[in-house]
């Protein structure tokens, strides 16, 4: 079972062709005869790297194209060159022509991603840092852009809030102190994850170790701070670098030794992908045995 | 009824809290005591145009915060400066921490696309051209994402493929060329429904009028090109300039005199706008009658 | 994508479904040996016009008759007359014992708003009128009630409430005016919309015109008054009759002149066409290859 | 809990505003000052029964007009006069246009329906017959069509297949014969469902009684068929007729003292009764403590 | 169409894969090659009543494994001993592991229901009375649940508060006394539905059945009582007993001729039955014509 | 945001209403004065524990009685004698009635849950050994069965597949041995997820400890055999004892000296406990200002 077939995503495929086609393609009923076939190509407009592709056979079949053949010319997670033709479809032009805006709307986005991902993932390649994501994500669209995180090189950070602990600022306050919180995560949580807590000092990481963290996450630090964090840590616990990460600093931030660097970015803004659908028409029928 | 109420909107919210939630913070769980009250602020890290802020409200209701007071010091439209405190609420500390993210996920990219938008219709400032999007949104956000666009002074382009016609090259290659493919859709359409047509010449822009074309549009044009055509059509149609539009080539193509131009960014890569929500914690107690 | 296959009118199908069946067929499992077959036919008991048959299909799938074979013997919009055989279906007698009352009470509906605007449109052969339906369609019903107006030669109106512009005197009252009114919708509204205005008197009309309406909306006028409106307009925009149009009366109307006749009862009041299922039993097996 | 809070009746609520609304009601937001207050009847413009006027209340909520006041001048199941005013409301002018369409799309059919069960009802007083609804209902509104029948004085037959068990001609003949139908169905039967079943002659009828049947439908018998059936049945089961009944006939059928007359028009050949929404604009504000 | 394809079962069924599956199968994720084919057997760790089978089928297709084989070796209502192989699947190694969970899940607690109700209906074997269940059942699962009581040889009592009448104590006060209830019940109740009453004494029960019930309800009286009411009542009405009853005492309360006997034990404290699935690895390719 | 808040808790309690309610509680609707109020009480009828109560007031909600007043006389997690009252409601006696059985449906269960691991909790007083469920859940309650393990003492296990690993045998196997399965997910898990595998031996015991599993999972051990893994693994990683566990065997499992005791039982097998719903009617008005 894929992330495409979770639930949610196909109820967000369903929410955005309902979004799309609303009750019907006025323009596409009343210009395309009905038995006319087609051959479409999605094409890169600009390089970039691949993700969401399979998501295409799943929106083809949502609206009724049960005989069209799909051909997938690359991979998720592949890099792909301006120009490059990505999948092919073979199926009823009017069903193409409905599916076509909302096919590459799902790609384009997910494809931007991976593209950003990668960029970051290969500006710290050779240091020990992991490149994560957050949960900054676009409404509805978390499990999609996560995956589109794994497929281009990143890592995951919590994919919710129920599926790891991340202690901040105002928790740390609301349970009276590091220690305090440390504990009380440990004690409650199930044995299956680990207790990460955010740090704002030195003094604050010797609490949280003392306390027994698993993992130290230092928002918004110098690479100087970071590189003494990671000193003072020394393997005790995972140690995450975040806040404000670009492609001109995360190198440095790297090299400090950080085990994880987390990018907003990645999920929030990252450019979609320039694709477009070339759609050739041709008078034919549908293979035999469909309907 | 506005755009937040859509039961599409509604179900938008439920599904970006349900990928958030899970089964529950379990972080917030282990650390917060569940008497705890707070004040928190969403405030502007960057400059930006406000969209979105009524979401905060549904949200905050959603996870069950009900006596949760929420102040707006900003209506959506607005511009903001960095530092700018956008929207204070009240409320239990637990309840606000579990709605953080998804509130600040939906506000940060719908302001994206409001500050993005603003720019570009600053740019075409005194000219008759109109900003105006497209169907190249995020898959399940488009009803949203059109709001900030109008919120910040944008137009909005078709809402789907079911409230206007736009005969797009395919559609005349099925139809059997301009001339057929504009009667047909005047013949079919509802009588409240324009018809537009891409033209890739001039001689289709001849064609296209003389069979009764209510809307042009160029993509993908020199300003020159535009330049001409606008001078052909010369007001016996609405004249829309699309294709690779950006901040630096958008006040050329305006001054050509077209009416409108399109603009696929706005919508599918307007980076989001840095928003955090400060929590301050205070001991104390619900208002009076609330459960 | 037909109208059938619509996330709405999938929907529909399940409730409808849901609420016959509920938590099973107690009689048919009580007195119906499930390895039975059976062939049924649909079969006119009166004169019509057919509308619907198409979601026999999708009844009978969603009640797991995967194997059933389906013969269409006349399409949508055809004329029918009693004792026809519309439709016939090779199947498991249980399964087609649940559908049958479903399927029937669809087809039915449909093919009495088919049947019904058949005769409006009839009424008009000749004149340059259209006949066009309202949104005054049964709850739940619109997409398909609507469909079957198309399907039998009449047009629609505006789908919904967000497909077009129509501006009627509630809404002149609050804008301050016609004038106002038409400006403001033509200055807010996608340029792919018209916008169409209900007058009340040619000075109304007047109004109108000079501020720019595309259609003009006359509700409840004489055929006197409706011919001295169509004078008055003279091409300048779409003209609409409205308001109490019966088979009586409609030829008078359509003969004013007007574009556009628009009858409510074709989707509010049209008695059902009375359909049977007739079932013949046999001993036998499903095809090869199905479960 | 009454039918309109059924799971059901809400999403069939729900569909029908997002059929009718879909993404905004352009006219209205483009004409209609949000602040302007309005007051609102609901009047007849025919005779009628009232049936379905709690929906009101639960479609001016849905569109978030909370702060609507509504007042029911009549009770479902009473007769009004054209002009009466049945029901006013007072809140926020766009929100009542918004919802006007379909409010008045549910009142109107359910009127319908009762106004027309009540002349079949007044057609037998005096008789013991009771006029009973059928499973011939409109797709998706089978709770509200049933309960507008109770509401006007009629009686329901099932409401579905689960909640009771009818043996037609297509069961008995796949169960092998009258006796064992019956029989059948009596011992798998809850011992809280009567058996009925439908006989096409007397000899039928004795085989149904001396297996044990509660009930015997007589379908399209005439009427001394009718009163023969009842002296054979002699009040040791129920008996019910249907089968073509119209208001000329009901009245013989009623006299042959049969217990119940079953009439599918009630529910899907019923004309809509026509009413519409009076819509007085004043300029004003919520009442105090609305949002 | 059975019982596992009603929309309820349906919903229940996405319900339970989501709530185990979450946002994805980490570990398998992460240890199982996507190619990986593999064997499962489910097998009895106990003696049992099978029921619940055929969920295996649309457990295993809703995780897309769409080309697993799926051999029953057993029906629903068998015996089965500790040891036996229920049922055989073949099919991708990754998505059975995903399935296994959510299938026995639903297996092992309706072979719970099914074995428990197997010896209730033993228990009574050679007297008159029926075993029943009762409104008592596990929240979602009642349809599941009430198959599985018929599956092993019990009988449903009502399915719900609308399919059926039972006047209990609360009812009674309400009406005005047992007199006022049943006569109340039987002018209003469908004609297919019979009128049942719980009394709770001789006198009760004769006033009920001079009113016209059609079955009594004697709830937690003794054997003796019951034996005196089943002599009173002498067949005039079906007689149900209930309260308390377990595999020791069933018998007893059997022979004194009443008709039913309701557990509420059978569908709200039947322990599971211990079933696991064994899976075996193989290096393979899935059959020719699988996607 | 509660448990009892998450989406898919409601949607629930909305299915559970609707298999019970169906189209409507005919006794109710026959036999009790729409205007009556009553006084329920929530009373135990044998010992337990508390679980669920907080449903009680949303089921109530969800059957439209919004006027209803509830009184909490316990907490979850609190132990209650038979006898006790635990919940009062005042509100319309119909409501009432058609509530009760969807809420003692739910709370008898939980209370069935919460009671057997309370007895499993004090097994192991004074032990290290923490008593955590299992994955061996009722479909659809998942999270309010764990719910109810934590609110009398227990801990969670996973809750779902995605937020936690546990490697079993057949991962193992698929994996190509114990070492490399925990370096594949030590490699691909997220930070925040400790690594668990279940272990038939001391030798692979050693071999995850030297692979870096975090956790331990012996299934079906004898007691002496837990205790040598226990020496073994020496604190280098968390110990889970599991299989067959009962009240019998669990204190010298406990012992042993290993952390975590999982016992499926507790959710797949716990009685529910009886409780019942007493009402007391009386003729009465709603409060002020209820609709």
């Amino acid at each position: 079972m894929t992330v495409f077939d979770l639930p949610a995503v196909r109820a967000l495929i369903d929410a955005a062709l309902a979004e799309d086609i609303g009750r019907g393609d006025l323009t596409t009923q009343l210009t395309v005869p009905s038995e006319l076939r087609a051959t479409a190509a999605i094409v890169a407009k600009q390089d970039g790297v691949l993700a969401g592709a399979p998501l295409v056979d799943r929106i083809v079949a949502a609206v009724g194209a049960c005989d069209a053949v799909i051909t997938h010319h690359a991979s998720d997670g592949a890099a792909f060159a301006a120009g490059a033709r990505l999948i092919s479809i073979e199926g009823g032009a009017a069903d193409l022509l409905v599916a076509e805006r909302t096919a590459l709307n799902f790609v384009q986005h997910l494809c931007g991603v991976a593209t950003l991902t990668r960029r970051f993932v290969d500006a710290v390649a050779g240091t020990r840092a992991r490149v994560v994501d957050t949960r900054k994500t676009t409404p509805g669209l978390r499990a999609l852009e996560k995956y589109a995180v794994r497929a281009s090189g990143g890592y995951n950070h919590r994919l919710g809030l129920d599926d790891g602990i991340l202690i901040k600022d105002n928790h740390i306050l609301a349970a009276g102190g590091v220690a305090a919180a440390v504990t009380a995560a440990r004690r409650g949580a199930p044995h299956t994850t680990r207790v990460q807590i955010e740090c704002a000092s030195l003094a604050q990481v010797d609490e949280a170790l003392a306390a027994g963290a698993d993992a130290i996450l230092l928002d918004n630090m110098s690479v100087e701070q970071l590189a003494a964090a990671v000193r003072r840590i020394a393997g005790r616990a995972v140690v995450e670098a975040s806040g404000g990460v670009t492609l001109a600093t995360i190198r440095d931030i790297a090299q400090t030794g950080v085990d994880l660097i987390s990018v907003g970015a990645l999920t929030h803004s990252a450019p979609a992908i320039d694709l477009s659908m070339k759609i050739q028409l041709r008078v034919g029928r549908a293979p035999r045995g469909t309907a």
